[in-house]
């Protein structure tokens, strides 16, 4: 018996769900497809007949996970930690994530002011070896900070070594990241960068599809990879020897039909070489951001200024339409000074920023914020773009 | 009045247009190809009325150079250094040259004992920087031995830097290498690769289009370039700044249809910079020797061991002939052994190997050559390729 449920109970249901299937499972996936959340919730939770796809064994180990579900209370501790649960149908569901089909993750845990949704729309993978050289950490920061500068979202996977890179580049200038965690986001992993983690859930995003409390495994970093793919318009492989799990991001960002490239490096690293095979085949070499955002802004961009803002100046939040106000209307300011003619903190607008940019309201200038020139030719109705 | 040459006075003409036309000039082509070599050469030397689209000034120029030339004189002082004269028609022209039309070269002046043409037919020109770094020494070096070891012939314009590199890379693995100059073959340039160019000489070959003493010059620099692109099956460019000469090789190889390959770095290095820029366009990144030979040897392959030998074995010339007699049935032997075998040095030997393995004769395994498995076939005529 199946039946539409109340937001609610969706809600509820996903969260209980996030607690039972593990990320990426696809029969799982293909349950709530056919049967909805609410059928499959109380399939699992009656612990009677299984559910078509798996043997006896595997549905009686669900079902026991499901026993131990407490949805209300992951709720609950969620929240304490300042982490909210966004699933499809939600205002803040990134849409590309569907394109993950049946593995698509039955939510989102977030921590963080902005809004993923938006965010994602202007975001590039930044990823790589843990055990990176010099020279890649380098090439990560650079990169990462180039793309922030330019109004780009980095996203990597919090990991040490190019993650980690990527993520101080893009904080370091004052940038937008966001970092997608293999375990609870409430639970910060590696644990040497429990800090960074910490600066990147204030100024950016930590997100994940592990409920609270809940431990990396090996193959929950690789079904991780594929959220960073897909939430993302392109994935940069900065160093990898050849199987590495960045490898992984890239293949799976190709099968998605998202761009792949990748950051050369001396023939005569072991660190370039999965880097150097990926760039033998579809994946295109970038030396910096420019290049980057050349190809990931080529196409499909999502608010060209020569249309004007994608949204209704109206229809902002407040939040966003305060700091919008605070923008000076003939020069670049930086954020404090934006922050500070909107009555709010620097990371606050800096988050504001960064929609209003996925908006097309504004646009990022080295250190400073200014207005899109259709977003000022919005504010005075007689004049048309030209 | 134009009317066909003898062979001999086709060689004088070619010799004196060699002094009186610089290289590339493709209005010298044109007229080569509209009214033949002697016809030109008595217009040129009479001094009358200007062959079609020059100036009056430029004309003159060239018919003061005429009356200078003495081309007799040139092939005795080319013959007193080892060096022959080889033009089109020749048995030893390489027709791949054909592929520069009207830039064709008058025709190409060459010291070494191998045949050109044979060689010309599997080979690889190696270029870049001269003022490269420790890693693209290393990595042209290491690059030429690989070709070297897998029976590929190394060209390259003999400068410092990453040409040298190659160039060594191939003698120092007992390999088949060509330089091809910008000025006279008989006087080496740079000076400080007199001894390197002088061993070329001896295990491979030096070539070049300018007659016997003639200085280069920047734009000879640029021209020679052509020939090492349409002389090879591709290029590989190992370092290069922006806006570099070894750019403008990869271009004409290009143009010319022939594969265009590049050495990434990293992009942190200037020297990488243009090779980067190279690999975002159509040239293929390569990390080995092994990758280079897959693309150049995928298509075309002269002798696929599969068809056997291109050449039957009667038709060999009598050094090449003795050396195949020389190698053991069954197992690689070192170039010394068949040298021994064959009543002949060492250098000559590995000349007349390379020539065989591009006639699908013989194939290197590591430091041994062996014959290939159609060769043996061939010596057999009961038994048929499978």
């Amino acid at each position: 018996m199946t039946g539409a449920a109340g937001p609610q109970e969706e809600l509820l249901g996903r969260v209980f769900l996030a607690r039972v299937l593990e990320p990426g499972d696809e029969v799982g996936g293909r349950w709530l497809r056919e049967f909805g959340v609410g059928e499959v919730v109380r399939r699992l939770s009656d612990g009677g007949e299984p559910l078509p796809g798996v043997s006896g064994a595997r549905w009686a180990g669900l079902v026991a996970r499901a026993g131990r579900a407490e949805p209300e209370r992951d709720l609950e501790v969620a929240g304490d930690a300042g982490v909210r649960f966004v699933c499809p149908g939600d205002a803040e569901w990134p849409a590309q994530l569907d394109d993950l089909g049946d593995g698509r993750p039955t939510g989102l845990w977030v921590r963080g002011r902005a809004g993923l949704r938006m965010w994602a729309l202007r975001s590039v993978a930044v990823v790589g070896a843990r055990a990176c050289t010099e020279y890649g950490a380098h090439a990560a920061a650079t990169l990462a900070a180039g793309l922030a500068e330019q109004g780009w979202v980095v996203v990597s996977g919090g990991a040490y070594g190019i993650d980690g890179a990527a993520h101080r580049g893009a904080l370091a200038s004052r940038g937008a990241t966001v970092a997608v965690l293999a375990c609870g986001v409430d639970r910060p992993y590696p644990r040497g960068h429990t800090a960074l983690i910490g600066r990147i859930a204030e100024q950016g995003l930590v997100v994940g599809e592990l409920p609270p409390g809940d431990h990396p495994t090996p193959s929950r970093f690789i079904l991780r990879n594929r959220v960073i793919a897909a939430l993302t318009r392109g994935t940069v492989v900065v160093e990898a020897a050849c199987r590495s799990g960045s490898l992984a991001t890239a293949r799976a960002a190709q099968r998605l039909g998202r761009f792949t490239m990748g950051v050369p490096g001396p023939v005569t690293s072991a660190l370039s070489a999965g880097v150097h095979e990926l760039l033998r085949g579809e994946a295109v070499l970038v030396t910096d951001a420019a290049e980057v955002v050349e190809l990931v802004g080529a196409i499909g961009e999502l608010a060209p200024p020569r249309h004007g803002p994608v949204l209704p100046r109206d229809l902002l939040e407040p939040a966003a339409r305060s700091v919008l106000a605070a923008l000076p209307g003939n020069r670049p300011a930086p954020a404090e000074e934006i922050a500070h003619g909107a009555r709010t903190t620097r990371d606050e607008a800096i988050v504001r920023l960064y929609e209003l940019r996925a908006l097309g309201y504004v646009e990022r200038h080295g250190d400073g914020w200014k207005l899109t020139r259709q977003a000022m030719i919005s504010v005075r109705p007689g004049r048309r773009p030209c």
